[in-house]
């Protein structure tokens, strides 16, 4: 089938790719001509055979908005726009609305796999109504993982991007199991090889997985990890995840402790444990330690 | 080469058998005699060929120390012993020692593995001299899995469950991530099938791991678990994890949540939050519930 | 001075009185004609000498978007309103926009006092212009208990509702605290009068303050609390809270934990926890509790 | 009354000057003789009129234990010795039980008071049999702050110093909830005036406190705390709550927390958060920040 693609980046580039050699016919759009096959929205649109299915792949908030406000005005009623970026769960029902005053349908679809996708697959979540997403579903199959699992109609418009937003929630948490267990295992003398005792838990185990291997891989890098600073970012999943559990009164304390964490790696000295240290001085005389 | 083989439970049974298939020759000790070849230590002890290797395996603290007290009555200068127990890894060295001063060598051995060890093989973790070890590893090469990972000579004579005990910490707060995700998946409208997000999950994504292979496998059982309670055991090592990371000042904010989690799901009632429930009362007139 | 004040429940009713008590003027409207002075809000508008000063006290949402926006017909410019209710700081900033817009000022003040404000006054944090802020303070003055705390201008328009939302967020944490304590203490034997032990608490500690003086006399009322559940609400300002800090990249996670202890109080059984049983008995053929 | 006390540091000197200044007599030893009334141990003894009642304040552990050891030798049966240090209350029953071996009773002792004791008094926490407490009583008496409260006969040997650390617990949780409130208010541009606001918090609110008051003190010097690094030691008290908890299986979510940040606090960087800056790398090409 023929897709158009918006967004050609790290992630986008390779799913045109992928897609491609699934034997589908990928018309892809970027701002930057050097990895464009058309020049504008209106080209691509004008490109595509109506019913179209146009899929967008560029950074949440405005320039999905953009887009989407966009291609409003440019496609017909009978296509669809399937949004495959990192969009909040939240924007999905407003998207879908704005579009299906149009006549055009919508899909939400929340998409894993970062670097190892185009070799791998793609892991695809998404939402929406029965009739649009069988429109994408030839694309869906061309970018999923071979086998039974890897791909999911999770449910109604938004239901992919929550989808995603719990998986990368659970990854935080998953991650920071790892670290914890690693940090204590350093710490002690009695176990005097750390990396080879994360290679071990690589099979028969309990806690055998993929970022555990990836964990191993790191290690093989650099066996105490001393070129790395202990400092996180975080792109905004695992803050929704939280938000959304607080609106539906249901407790994260594993995931909400992960996301805290990243908080903590990226301040250089922390406000709360200054009045931590002032209260310690005030009732007991405990000795402070001077900012630098 | 010849094993005795002390506590033929669920665990010591499947062991049994899995070194025998290895071609090894196992002399079993169980206070069942249903179960054993043997019917006392001592009988076990004669039966043997030395240099010996017991291997222990049977409940930690109590039966543990008296089956090692025994042991060190009947055994001679050269013999090993290997504790494949739940043993908390501050009982090592002293039994280690114990040993020592009769000449007898000693290492203590982490295993994973439960009810699938028989046919996956176990992981091993363990600590000791390794002239100890090498004594021991025909038995450790029978009871891996199969391929390069799966055991481990972690360190210093209480290593092995030191590791073993850092893997149930990590695998807590892992368990605790995939509920956590769970119960909010299951919390929102949008998402109509939960199961089949988790299933997704198995390919391509992040969080893969068996931990979610399981946790398919047990919704497929149940698709919305309604026939358990939300009740959880723990077994010990995620308790001596905490106190381990309390002793070497290392923070473990995601794997004490997820103990604590389970604290709280034995609680028919929670004390600390009626206390709660009545300073709110106190304060701001706040409605109160009463106890059944 | 002359107040209107609307919304005359459990806070407004005793704020009525003890503003009256300085010896201002307050004009009363409440939807209860039996608590009201006035029988709508165009009457207390017309009662008001301009210009006038009108102090919403009703419940956050839509109950006070539609007060304000009803006072926005009837109010002249130069007059002012002050939302005294529990409004979400981020709705301070459009009330005092659309009020703005037809030269009515605004100040947001967070009221602290439950149900011991009308004897020892009511804690305000306020904020909005010094010229607005000006012109209630009289009222502010009537109201906040005596002596030199009690009230301050925080700042901007929202300043006040959110050093409200914070000061709750602490209350949360501070009561979680004790809480939890008290738990601990009655889990031990040794310790046989935990109440006589709360109560010495009351002076010569770190750990003094009001709600222990509450805790005390909750316990006064009932040694264990046996009469109560282990159930408690939140009122939305400890939710606003955590997401205020994610959005600021704090962490914050002793509120959070108590946050979150709040939600599992109020689950009879709670999803995440049957996850984990069913992991347990899947890997290691633990049992499961079922459910009643 | 007659009092022997060991050990005249920060503590202990300004508990002989309470005591003294309360009728009493007390007969000073410290290893310092610039501080001391007696210059061994033996002559403190014999100083004394029996039946003898000696406080222990010298530091937990091993000065503690070897104190208690020497007042064995020395002291006859129906003397009674007080630990009134920071001892580990599982300590308490072992020195009990040899000095019982001997005729010499035991009380524990909690005592709170920091660099504020000698004026306000100290709040004691005491545990043992009835007939020693009343031995040690007038001194009790001597050192509690006035009023109705501020000691407490908390149960059996170990009660004391148990009730204490629970003290403590509770105390490290209300610092964390004031410091995470401050970091946000701090965090927020609307808020203009943060020591402002926590001043105003000291009459009317929920939160008052002495922990509130102190830290509007600390603001009065620094409004900022930025000469202050974000440090925090640990005495030893909160890690044996969140242990007592772990061993009572009472789940501590806010005092963990709070420990947990400590720890945090004295890490120049985050060996887990390497691995999470690792991980991310690893699976989805996010960069890294180098170590300096």
């Amino acid at each position: 089938m023929e897709l158009g693609l918006i967004g050609l980046g790290k992630m986008g580039g390779n799913m045109r790719e992928r897609i491609r050699r699934a034997g589908h016919t990928v018309i892809g759009y970027d701002r930057n001509p050097d990895l464009a096959d058309v020049h504008s929205l209106k080209e691509l649109v004008d490109a595509l055979h109506g019913p179209r299915v146009v899929w967008v792949m560029v950074p949440a908030g405005q320039a999905t908005q953009s887009t989407i406000d966009e291609l409003g005005e440019l496609l017909s009623p009978g296509d669809l726009v399937v949004d495959g970026g990192n969009s909040r769960w939240t924007d999905d029902e407003k998207h879908a609305g704005e579009l299906a005053a149009k006549g055009i349908g919508f899909v939400d679809c929340g998409v894993s796999g970062g670097v190892w996708g185009l070799a791998n697959g793609y892991a695809l979540m998404y939402g929406g109504k029965a009739e649009d997403v069988a429109k994408a579903q030839p694309i869906f199959d061309a970018l999923k993982p071979e086998g039974d699992s890897g791909s999911v109609h999770a449910g109604k418009v938004g239901a992919g991007h929550f989808a995603k937003m719990v998986h990368n929630g659970i990854e935080y948490a998953m991650m920071q199991a790892y670290a914890e267990g690693w940090e204590l295992l350093e710490a002690v003398d009695s176990v005097t090889d750390v990396r080879e005792v994360f290679r071990s838990w690589k099979s028969g185990t309990v806690i055998r997985s993929w970022l555990l291997d990836l964990a191993v891989d790191a290690l093989d890098k650099s066996e105490h990890l001393d070129k790395l600073r202990g400092y996180a970012d975080d792109s905004g999943e695992g803050r929704w995840t939280v938000e959304a559990a607080i609106d539906n009164a249901v407790p994260l304390p594993a995931i909400t402790a992960s996301l805290f964490a990243r908080f903590s790696s990226r301040q250089d000295d922390s406000p709360q444990m200054k009045m931590i240290a002032a209260l310690r001085n005030e009732f007991g005389g405990h000795a402070v330690t001077a900012a630098e």
